[in-house]
């Protein structure tokens, strides 16, 4: 039998990639099941899609604001809304897939995000601001930057996008169990449902 | 003292909108509070926005039409997703606020949401499918009609879609408890821990 596993698409820049993050891997360990993580260029699809992001009216971006305080508070995170933003995300993208070599994508992901969402840290957004984070964990700097700003990790991170524009993810966080689809923190009990009978 | 409520704001062009007055109703009750309905114009508000309703990809309608029947399955509702839409709701809207001078409004609105999201009946948009409705509520139909249509009826309408746009309502489901404002389906939650705050 293989190991059931769970999908997830996500940028740094999509602030509910932030919180399905912290709050999916509970979940995964709960069914003893694997996260599986796809980097997704968001800014990269919208710019194909003519889509602006800060387009919403002064209500909606409001509203938005409010209901991820609400979020943070039930969730005991301590998540900012950092003051840059949005940021470009094609390096912490480019990062997760020098560190998936390592075997430490996820710790590396989780780490970015915490910079940025936690600490409103948007020096993440240039090499110079992930090689500490690549060197916390142990992994060489000079590596870490090379690898990621290679050609190859550029095409595979376009593989990852398109691939997954090609299954149907038209935004993140963007989660699959098997073929079911799931969109956003707020469908974290659906996926849970889908994850306890696929592993049922 | 006075009591509680939950201002919902609505339109029966929204889904979400027959979701969220489905679940609304046993939160409400178990708190002792008191549901209070706005009309809401979406038609209006989108035009005036310039907002495209079926301007989303196909993955994203897709995706949301399956999310919808998990929606259904998991609550038990008998939902399904009429072959006409959208709809011109301005009728039924007219008609709940005619409703409302003889203390029918929920009931109505109720039976109007049902005919159209579970029974697919699209005729609820001209007062000859509204007037059933009426009659089985025990109110003449001839004056259902005639005082939905009249000019008081429309400058009301008007005048609650212009209220609720003022306090920052850009869509509908939205409820609110006292100034605390909360949007969709996907956030009775929320709503419920602000209820239970205020009626501490």
């Amino acid at each position: 039998m293989t190991k059931p596993h769970v999908d997830l698409y996500w940028d740094i820049g999509s602030t509910n990639t932030y919180f399905a993050f912290k709050l999916l891997q509970p979940i995964v360990a709960r069914h003893g099941a694997e996260l599986v993580l796809h980097p997704y260029n968001l800014g990269y699809v919208f710019r194909n899609n003519d889509y602006e992001l800060m387009k919403e009216s002064k209500a909606k971006l409001r509203y938005r604001k409010r209901d991820l305080m609400r979020w943070a508070e039930k969730h005991q995170l301590p998540f900012q809304i950092p003051r840059q933003f949005p940021i470009k995300s094609s390096r912490v993208l480019r990062g997760s897939l020098a560190m998936r070599q390592k075997g430490l994508e996820v710790a590396f992901v989780e780490a970015a995000l915490e910079a940025y969402w936690e600490q409103g840290n948007a020096g993440i957004v240039e090499y110079a601001g992930l090689r500490p984070i690549a060197e916390r964990l142990g992994v060489d700097p000079d590596w870490f930057e090379a690898t990621s700003a290679s050609d190859e990790t550029g095409a595979l991170l376009a593989k990852s996008t398109d691939d997954a524009v090609a299954r149907g993810v038209f935004g993140v966080p963007m989660m699959f169990v098997g073929d079911e689809m799931f969109w956003g923190k707020d469908r974290l009990d659906f996926m849970e449902d889908e994850l306890a009978r696929a592993t049922a």
